[in-house]
């Protein structure tokens, strides 16, 4: 059986595509690690299936490159909303469905974004006698901790993020940790080592919520921000409820990069 | 501009390949690092391009992943001689040219080999103070040392491979080392450490031909002697010149993965 594909990526986040597939979640779970391999398969970081939704334009499902399955995933639903607009499958205005939620997805001038949930349970400057730097913590769908800092090129991201990640504060769900720098000319680079992960990724879509978030509370920062991760750009746009961004939408580098059609054992 | 293509691998390495295409060398070379990309781009350990030859089947052209031209790479040239075959480019029996020379190429059962320099300069049982174990030397192409070692899961590849790459009386061009376990049913796995990759390999194509001539030396075991590579497996088989193998051909595990169409750049 031939299973047309298209491979896309969000800041380097890559993903195969499969539009209204027959086959069952079940079987694409089995799939998923086949697909995904990087030599002897297609290769991406995850599978995203575009399944047909009555109330929806439509459903997203995701698994890992391991098979296993996640209610969601912020590059993923990005690369989505520009593969279904471009396929004419949704309109530039969407809503879509996954098992987080409803989404809304958004392309202008042909860029995509998506909406993510409020930021919640902000803590500015904690201390913990293990750092000698202030942490900033807030969920942003996922919990991070984000950390300002003076040279992120040479800065020990897998090291110090690991240390936060673990340390028994974060206990038991652990959190992400997003490193920070602003440059004289404000524009700003952010690295983010990634809980499940365990090591620094190339780009973390909640990641930048967070930074987000900090940024605006703590330098006053105005939305929409657009920050430099190893992997590409990414832009986080929201509207203010108080002090708490509202209506949050992250967009940034977003590309279909080919086509293709496998032979499935 | 669209270019279709095709991803294929032997043993784990994987290519893109592009067929009979209108760009020139010059800008494939420039193009492979993009078509490479594993997560922006279509991802391979390299590109191959299949022109045509006045003389013979095809010219087999290869670059690096990094953009830099090789002579020939074996499991390259095996994937293209299933390739051309499968796409009705050339027949079963096939003659091609790399910038390395003449190939023979085989496809029998579905299943193809290709043809590798005959070995020479060998050394059996050489003794370096540096390690507690004979050293077997042979040229296949590229140099390669031969070691039996009694448990290779928990070898260390890495480490032994890198001083024996790097030892004095192998300098200046160095050697590829190649560890190789016989086990108890008479199978026989190798882990290869490769010169250039600076870093253990999924899979080793002159390395095979220089275990082969080796065993064969030592222990007398009879072509055509099949390894098992953390990639997959690969077979080799040859003729004696005295106890020298000759026409020695190269097969293993091949396969054309998916066909796609990119979007150049």
């Amino acid at each position: 059986m031939k299973l047309p594909f298209a491979k896309v990526h969000g800041a380097g986040n890559d993903f195969v595509v499969v539009k209204y597939p027959e086959l069952s979640d079940e079987e694409f779970a089995k799939l998923a690690p086949i697909l995904c391999d990087r030599r002897k398969g297609i290769g991406a970081d995850g599978l995203l299936l575009v399944r047909r939704d009555p109330e929806h334009d439509f459903r997203m499902v995701y698994f890992n490159a391991d098979g296993s399955r996640a209610s969601f995933c912020g590059n993923g639903a990005r690369s989505l909303v520009l593969y279904t607009w471009k396929e004419g499958m949704a309109p530039a205005e969407m809503t879509f469905v996954s098992d987080a939620g409803v989404h809304k997805g958004l392309v202008v001038d042909g860029k995509p974004s998506v909406s993510l949930p409020d930021p919640k349970d902000i803590k500015l400057n904690l201390t913990l006698h293990e750092f000698d730097f202030p942490l900033h913590f807030v969920e942003s769908g996922v919990p991070h901790v984000v950390v300002l800092v003076e040279n992120l090129v040479s800065f020990d991201v897998d090291g110090v993020g690991r240390s936060i990640r673990n340390h028994p504060k974060f206990i038991p769900a652990g959190t992400n940790a997003d490193f920070v720098q602003i440059h004289p000319d404000n524009s700003i680079s952010v690295r983010t080592y990634e809980r499940g992960v365990e090591r620094e990724t190339l780009a973390c879509g909640t990641g930048a919520v967070a930074v987000a978030t900090i940024l605006h509370r703590l330098k006053g920062i105005q939305p929409p921000i657009e920050f430099n991760f190893p992997g590409g750009t990414l832009r986080v746009s929201f509207e203010l409820k108080g002090s708490i961004p509202t209506n949050v939408m992250l967009g940034g580098q977003t590309a279909v990069v080919f086509k293709g059609e496998i032979e499935l054992p």
